[in-house]
């Protein structure tokens, strides 16, 4: 639905002045004179679909729901500045599920200087629905978007993949400062955070840069929590750490110096690895490690 | 619920050097040195609360779920410039539903210029939520909120109350244009929109303000269908108009000289009428035309 959604609304949606960058991306880029553009996200979770309530706690809850909005905010290099919160509770508890939820936001937010601006509170017969949206803004390089890729730029990810539903898609840890920090450093022509599994959204940039990606399988850096879920899900680790999704890491491309650059220095608190490269090609490909010809890949991960 | 989770929150989140104005009016304002602030507000809308997806259409859902976020940036007096929309679809013809849902919002869009910045879409097997966030920006006027006014001051309001059950509830008109000339061209101390009835949003606007008011019930101005409703009700026409909610009219305070230019100028297209003074007792009081002394007025209306 949502990707038919976005096509239809892509079509549909008149353009604006002040819309620099609208439906389609990480986040939305909203022109403002001054103090940086204004960068926008939108992200809701659900009982039964995104968490399951009777299973974690609403401070877990609450955490993710700011987590992945948050994450969005790095994959556009924005700092984030505010959120406001709308949530839709259940009858039953709804002040303590709310304060929960709230006590679960707000380290994320004082670990990341996100004001907490304001919300709606509804309350219903129906389940758990939270609806956050991050306002960012732009720094003095700019938003860093899905569409700036080019053939011969290499591609990067942070951190290890695959697993999460281990307990990562819940404890976000949305890679702000590592988006903003490499944005300043190095020269990133492309970026976003894999939130449905690395092979679906290295697709979804590449198409955005209207080129192709080819990925290293062999060199792949794989989580600890993907080699432990194959020990019993009869997929492969690689299988897991390509499209499993919320992992909510950055993926990147820069030009081949830069990236080097990068791989060799390792500025971050997590690891920074090249997996691939930008190709001519459009779609999505396997590149053996010193070999030549690509291979087909299918761009597996959580279609919503 | 929300009135507790509102204090909790006051007393719970920490001040932010970018929040000029937090949780407690109509929508947040963070600083932006530039263009203006930037406005923000959040406003959800639920099947079986705020509508019934059986009994209307999907365009006049998207319609009220913009219009009410709209209705809050005018409460500011704030341009309003995007939006973003999170929905919460059941299964079941999804897509064919939030496209509706899209299509009630691109008139009213359009009507004031708002860009539809991006979007979140969630399939599930529960009912329809939505939630929209409205951006705004300040004037060179700067934000209107509840908290400036004064005992002294006169209270008006634009249109005409009560009854919105009817119809207008769903068909909101936001006071958008009429804020904005209003701040303009004349000197308002504080204001908010009509959500929950006039009775207490104006209890609100008092608290807020650390003073009381006195409204006129002699003069109120009420709206044809509060005159149909009472009809069948056994409620009085003015018993709609003070606590019937989801009119979406502006209610204003003005220094005496302001508000009577106001109401002898008529500058808007829809009426503005004085309806009662700002006090130094706090509370909501009632006061008859010409009369002297001062009545408790219970401050009836929507507790959500």
């Amino acid at each position: 639905v949502e990707r038919e959604l976005v096509q239809w609304l892509e079509r549909t949606l008149p353009p604006h002045p002040l819309l620099r960058l609208g439906i389609g991306d990480d986040a939305a880029i909203l022109r403002w004179a001054g103090d940086g553009d204004v960068v926008v996200t939108t992200d809701a979770i659900t009982d039964h679909v995104d968490f399951r309530l009777a299973a974690v706690s609403p401070e877990q809850i609450g955490h993710k729901a700011l987590g992945v909005n948050l994450s969005d905010l790095a994959a556009m290099a924005a700092e984030p500045v505010a959120a406001v919160v709308s949530l839709v509770l259940p009858r039953r508890g709804a002040l303590e599920l709310a304060q929960g939820l709230y006590r679960g936001m707000l380290p994320l937010a004082e670990e990341f200087g996100v004001a907490i601006a304001g919300g709606d509170t509804n309350v219903w017969d129906g389940p758990l629905a939270i609806s956050v949206t991050a306002i960012g803004r732009t720094t003095s390089r700019g938003a860093l978007t899905r569409g700036g890729a080019r053939p011969g730029d290499s591609v990067l990810v942070t951190g290890a993949l695959g697993g999460s539903i281990l307990g990562r898609h819940l404890a976000v840890e949305p890679r702000v400062r590592e988006a903003l920090l490499l944005h300043r450093q190095y020269e990133l022509t492309a970026g976003m955070d894999i939130s449905d599994g690395l092979a679906l959204d290295a697709s979804r940039l590449a198409a955005a840069s209207h080129c192709g990606i080819a990925l290293e399988l062999d060199v792949m850096p794989i989580s600890a929590d993907a080699e432990r879920l194959a020990q019993t899900s009869g997929r492969t680790p690689l299988a897991h750490a390509l499209g499993d999704g919320e992992d909510f890491e950055l993926l990147l491309t820069a030009p081949p110096d830069a990236a080097a650059a990068m791989a060799r220095e390792q500025p971050l608190d997590v690891p920074i690895t090249l997996i691939g490269q930008v190709v001519d090609q459009p779609g999505l490909w396997s590149l053996r490690a010193g070999g030549s010809g690509l291979a087909p890949l299918e761009p597996t991960g959580f279609q919503h």
